[in-house]
């Protein structure tokens, strides 16, 4: 029985652990929720910071020591927010406790750690942080595909460029060891891509792929490229880097199919260009959407149409959408299966990087997410 | 004194209403300060809505006697978010009870009305809502002529475009009404411009102006579009409308100067276009900047760099900076003086409409912006 | 009668001479066209100039002496390419002589030269050099607004914007002079916005304007700025300037009508954005339209769909469309009687400066084009 | 020794016949050259529009046997634009009888083809047309590249979109069967962004690659995407294809680099986006360059900075650079050898895309182009 008023704890102060605290302070002033969410407890290794992490976003209580908070009777969700190779440790031993479980992105760092917290989560309710399929351009275009304005889809291009790899100033963080992170882009920003290009495109049926990294001693992909076919027939490619410079953070995906074009940068988040190919040569061009409404995806959640959103929206509307869904007693996505979705293929990404072939991505997984139906 | 604890009285319910509840909540999660927010009552007309709405942000209680509220000992800030025509009577009630005093823009709906509410606050520490200041793009471009980066300015044209007047099933709302709104797009569009241009480029000294009502039957303004010289010698455009179909919310400027160009369009608010002439000209461009860190305005605030946020960030960090001053003692701008300047030029503007004549701006007056200087 | 051969008289060596010479040697390379155009002579007052230009360009002959060419029984078309103040006696002998005559833009340097022109040529093919009328964007514009697609016009909004004088190291001209060009920007840029807004949007019934000169010791507008009323109810603003820094040729414009927006800017010739406001909201925005066919003006005439046009094909296609016209006995605009019209504004717009009154343009002339109807 | 006057047979009466004949008719128009151009004789063998086309463009006679024309001896130039296929038989004919010899790209349908073009080609000039080369954005980017303004290449990401294949409408012609043009993109868009990738960046060393033809019963690859390794460190994506839809004639790159970045959009042949990686964070973002000059290649050829020049000049440029080598007797690139330097790294993208394995280019050989140094 889920109770009405849901206590968190926390474990991770970087931040993500400041953009979960906002969704979890923010999600009950924009969506409508029989829930409330009380902040109980943020879990941190480095006691000298807890405190003011806790008192600035709200949290109750501190604890260093999760496993302590992940057995507590009183906790209701546990929320996994620490570096990669921690992921599934936690998140089983909360699952395992019958706890409701979130886990950031990416869900594991291998497909066999993946599949053990799928295995350990089967029976509580649970979400992977992916939160870009929250920004409403990208749900926008879930939708545009699923009422056929796109088409039968021909090319996928993704990309997620930035540049901070190449900044010799930047002092080292867990993403650039393989300890704690488990990989480079391939896990750090790859897998956002992928988990788009499986919301909209579906499933990727096999990959070509190369890794490399440019900085000396690293022991992390500082980029990894692929070219991939679909299940659908449709080609793509992707390209993920922290060499990109002149790039931010520009996550961006292009879609060309029968019936029309959807293209999309995480830098300019409110906007989508759409192109309708159905239209009369003359005036088809590639419309610069707003994406703030009305009749689109989130339209009256935030703010009037016409005024734009930020970055920490998806999270807020990530769980918002999941506490929906745990109130209709709905399967919410993306859940930890669809985290494994995104870990099959970027293992068939390193794999094919290293054997230097195309490499299959296993298939006909009952867990996969839904491939958009095109009539 | 000023109490370490503020309790805030919202007066409004409206989307102004819920841009501030959310500063309030939000402010303390991004800007360090020694005050604690408490929303202690919103008061609202509706009582039927107040208490969904209170619920829902946070509101300890509600009330619908606004001058009641005003009263309480227990209140340190009243916020009046209310219609225009009902800014002066409450604010200024607010400042006489010794409160701290935040108005939504445009302060007034006459120069009159402005200027007994500057004397009324004299005392008070006050603030008028002019958001956009803090859009970190702008707050960036001061800067920027600060720093001498535009050197002297020739040429400001600034435009807020919006399309909803010319959508004949939105249903009219107080704004469509002289009895509420006290003008149309005049104080509600460019009394934001107007706010911005003073901000970055000084006073003005006169305006030509045009007043146009394009629905049939309205008695307020549907555009107003205006000339003007600015005291340091630059000349400028100004353009509000709700009639600009194919612009959805367009706040938009541009500054030519000696030394570099800004340009600004709130649809991409995390963006500044700088062009810097300085450089040869084989690479001199319109530089795409995304304002969002490091070494700009609200850098580390927010998210990290290349996250962007969104309408509502504006507020928060007004408010996060009005506290800043009120902390270390120092002024804040745009207060209520800054408030009457843009009166005196909306109220020149609109004189000038109906006299078809170029029209002074009362200038001089000691609680103009500073210009900013140029060596 | 016309001859199949038109021999050409071009009076000037300057860049619109050679922009001309380009148009006579690519006409019949891309138009369709009865005619032959023979370069015969080329006159200029610098003789150690001109032989390179005509060998150059496959002039036949040059002259120092532009009377002894007009009056010569074998030239039937004389094109007048020199500074401003020198257009009306020339353009009036040529027309006196009977030939065809061209005259660059501006037409006249006054109202009542420019009513002389049309007198003198009103028996003779004529034609004013408002080249942009051919830019296919702003052919296609005035299509789109033919068919309703803008429907009634709201706005219009239209920038001249360069920076060249701010350039210190740029040797004067005959441009920065009123002896020979009769004005600065007024004559050089705003006519250029005043005639594609005429054809456009017909009839502006009055202005008011500003004109300002930033350099020292000039006798010439920097810049000149107005506001608009046009007789079909619209109101607009205009803005030509040579101090824009960051712009180096932006000649653009927005028009927005109750059924959609156009918008333009010649640093980008080969585009229109286009919004189509009667689409539902969720997929409206601006289209990015690549206006290089097909079903588009001058589509078949250059390349292929895709493949774009650069400045001169303007005039190329003003002068293909001129010949069809001859061909068919057709009147063709813009000629001098356009030229006028433009006049009659900028004469205003002059006024108005100097009074710092609306001032109205004369209307009702027979003379002005033709305004798009609306159904 | 070669005459003053040189005198051409072109072969093709094509879409590229016409931009080649039309830059036979202007580049002396803009390039300063001591050579004249006699356009002779145009081959074709649909003698019904030959005499169409030679009268508009000024050929002085038709020829339907090209092997009559190659042997004349008053023939200096012959220029292959028939379809692919047809290149090598042809521009080896006109080698060996000793004309300067231009051809079409690609150069050829296969790398045994090429090399015998080459080797047939040793002593007389040649060309090859990959005129995007002289498109001024482009030639701008080698030199900043040379000017060490990217510094040490990170990233290299090319695409040639077009939606022409999706087209049912379209009739087909000689490019959509392989009899006719040896291949679908690779040959007639890939062979673009290949030697746009050599001439900036430098020799590939291996590929992986994948080609798919969307259209049920064609016999030529409708999309080739590949991943690639530059001999410089770099790694990059290639992507052509005619189902991109919504893109109409979409040739772009973007190059990241340790010291800047740069992007090119054909759509928008002025434009280059250049990135300055140091500059102060704060300030740096990508330029919008305006390539008209001044200091930028060409400025000063066709016509003042800020008026934009069309698809047709980089065919005129090409020329005019061919002629300026010609005169100086210096070696002119792209030249046959940049030509099969670009059919070998076709050839291996061809064979990866069949092996489905890594493929690596043949190196080392004396005739790539110079890789540009970096210091």
């Amino acid at each position: 029985m889920i109770r009405k008023e849901l206590r968190v704890a926390l474990i991770g102060q970087g931040s993500m652990g400041r953009a979960h605290s906002n969704a979890y302070a923010q999600v009950g002033h924009f969506f409508d929720t029989p829930f409330s969410i009380r902040r109980q407890v943020i879990c941190g290794r480095n006691a000298e910071t807890l405190g003011g992490m806790a008192a600035r976003w709200g949290w109750e209580e501190t604890a260093t020591d999760w496993r302590q908070v992940i057995d507590r009777p009183d906790i209701d969700i546990v929320d996994v927010a620490t570096p990669n190779t921690m992921h599934a440790e936690m998140a089983i031993a909360a699952a395992r406790a019958g706890k409701i479980v979130f886990c950031e992105k990416p869900l594991a760092v291998s497909v066999e750690e993946a599949e053990r917290m799928v295995e350990a989560a089967r029976r509580v309710p649970n979400m992977v942080w992916f939160n870009y399929r929250r920004v409403p351009a990208i749900a926008y275009t879930r939708r545009l595909i699923e009422e056929d304005r796109i088409g039968r889809v021909f090319h996928y291009r993704a990309a997620y460029l930035q540049e901070w790899g190449n900044d010799p100033k930047r002092p080292p963080n867990w993403k650039m060891y393989r300890a704690t992170a488990g990989s480079g882009v391939l896990g750090d920003l790859l897998s956002h891509l992928v988990d788009t290009a499986l919301y909209l495109n579906g499933p990727i049926a096999e990959v070509s792929a190369l890794q490399h990294t440019f900085a000396e001693g690293r022991d992390i992909d500082d980029a990894t490229l692929l070219l991939a076919r679909f299940a659908n027939g449709s080609v793509g490619t992707f390209e993920a880097t922290r060499y990109a410079v002149g790039r931010r953070n520009s996550n961006c995906f292009e879609i060309h199919g029968a019936r029309g074009m959807a293209r999309f940068d995480l830098e300019d988040l409110n906007r989508l260009d759409f192109h309708d190919a159905t239209e009369p040569a003359a005036t088809a061009g590639a419309r610069r959407l707003l994406v703030t409404g009305p009749d689109q995806p989130y339209a009256g959640v935030f703010w009037r149409p016409g005024h734009i959103i930020g970055y920490e929206h998806t999270f807020i509307a990530a769980l918002g959408d999941f506490l929906a869904a745990l109130a209709d007693g709905r399967e919410f996505h993306p859940g930890f299966d669809d985290g494994l979705a995104v870990e099959r293929v970027l293992d068939a990404v390193a794999r094919s990087a290293v054997s230097r072939a195309w490499t299959q991505v296993p298939a006909g997984s009952p867990i996969s997410p839904p491939v958009p139906k095109f009539t």
